[in-house]
């Protein structure tokens, strides 16, 4: 039934760059009625019991791409379950329930291994996951995949696709350089943060920051159709970055979120005082879809990067 | 707090092998009441609704490994979600939802990654599968990583540790060759198998053939506390298949089965009318703990076969 493939199309995936081909794939995918959201959000978002929503995640980590043979492992075991749960928390959600995919070169020292399971342990305790089965392969490079269950209260869901022109837009913690600091290996996934912040006001639409501020928002602002001025002098640059990496370096792992204007000013003051990492406004949404317009000193400025790709 | 790696322990994984590398990692995971099985069986069984228990699984298949370069993308991707598929059949449960994670090299063509998802897509849609969401990255080589969750009414909930002395073990379809002749690529997952089964007769202990029936079965045994005999004349071979292969091949992808020998004749009688794959008894669980016997014209034969290991 299967067939043997041809060669129809001889175009390579590096040609058509990771969106395109995310679009791609995803086009021609029917679901049922228990599929709330399907791909296009951080989780999916499924129908779960009468009360609560089901989110299923699943992040793919590969050596040489988002980390290093020389990163420690145990930091890379901590960085594959915390991508996903940075995932959950753009959702207003908690973690329940995980299963890890480890590719490993039959050469990797039982050290490595054992010190990346510590990584993934302790993650896994500290966010009160339950950490319950997986699979370990053969692989030329170490893969670590980790496909997570959540669950939010259905009045708690938050999607990036409702935010609305004029919300006040506010990043947490600080951006930029987490590849050269090691923030990317060792972030705190914010779900605390969100879980309170949605129950103190909820945000209309809400992204986790994995690919980039400015590649990231623009996808939140497609879902939700709109577009978004940034005051680049606003945005909250980490330690020894400048505001052009923070605008576009990627992994970060911090959220976007989009407010109403009526309570973002409480909102602000509220997490001064009650949430363990800055709260930063930064911009707003705005009606024009499709446009994400960075200013510096009250002028438009050009930005050109598009946030990481893998192809 | 995750600190540099040490070499304190050099031996590599593939001297440890795959099952004591397994137990190694799961040894020191705890989990909260919500997991009613966390690793050890085909999918965790977790705590989800009042009538049904939710399943997770993941499978990762690696380039060169489970597949090869020149295999079909489109049966690729039917193996991808198959083999999960087929771990949801060994616990009675129906699947739900799956997540993709795809691992590409850069120059790998859109073609291909277009019949990889037309399988995954058949796959899915043939056995009422809703795909929501994955993840597409960079690697050296293809990998495919499928979660799937899945649902099983409490009552039919099939665990491979709770087979008893005397149950009559039975296998569907037939056994061995599975990579000689492509059917690794290309089986069927016994869902529908394995729910009429369990409707009609609740077998005590159920497990999916992966790793080949000798090495599957030793699970089971271990699992259960309990040992085995199996006569090699009643195994049934694949077309070619000698009844060596048939016991230590893998991927077959069939389901074994520990059934109460007071059901074994009715069930056999019934399957040959309404099971639309063969049921085949091939031997009982014994008392004796950890020893499966394989008798060959009534007399204990060697069999040293400890089936797949990736190290």
């Amino acid at each position: 039934v299967l067939g043997i493939w041809n060669f129809s199309n001889q175009m390579q995936i590096r040609r058509l760059g990771e969106k395109k081909l995310i679009q791609r794939l995803s086009g021609s995918i029917r679901t049922d009625r228990s599929v709330v959201k399907g791909i296009g959000d951080d989780c999916a978002v499924l129908r779960f019991s009468s009360t609560d929503y089901g989110l299923l995640a699943c992040d793919m980590l590969v050596e040489g791409v988002h980390f290093m043979k020389k990163s420690p492992p145990a930091a890379v075991g901590w960085k594959g379950l915390g991508v996903n749960l940075s995932d959950v928390a753009a959702m207003g959600g908690k973690p329940r329930w995980a299963v890890v995919s480890l590719g490993l070169p039959p050469q990797t020292k039982t050290a490595y291994v054992d010190q990346l399971y510590k990584g993934l342990r302790r993650c896994a305790h500290r966010y009160g996951v339950n950490l319950v089965g997986g699979d370990t392969v053969r692989a030329r490079q170490v893969v670590v995949n980790v496909a997570l269950f959540g669950a939010v209260e259905k009045s708690r869901l938050v999607l990036r696709s409702q935010a609305r022109a004029g919300d006040i837009l506010m990043v947490t913690g600080r951006l930029g350089g987490s590849l050269a600091s090691g923030k990317h290996l060792r972030f705190t996934p914010r779900l605390k943060e969100a879980r309170s912040l949605v129950a103190h006001a909820k945000p209309h639409a809400m992204i986790d920051l994995s690919d980039g501020l400015f590649s990231d928002l623009g996808q939140l602002c497609r879902a939700s159709r709109l577009g978004a001025w940034i005051e680049s002098e606003r945005i909250p640059c980490a330690k020894g970055s400048t505001w052009k990496q923070a605008l576009t370096d990627g992994e970060d792992f911090e959220l976007l979120l989009a407010v109403g204007p009526n309570e973002a000013e409480s909102l602000f003051r509220w997490a001064k005082k009650h949430l363990n990492c800055r709260l930063t406004p930064i911009g707003r949404m705005r009606a024009k879809p499709k446009t994400v317009v960075v200013t510096r000193k009250g002028r438009p400025v050009r930005v050109s990067a598009k946030g990481f790709s893998h192809f």
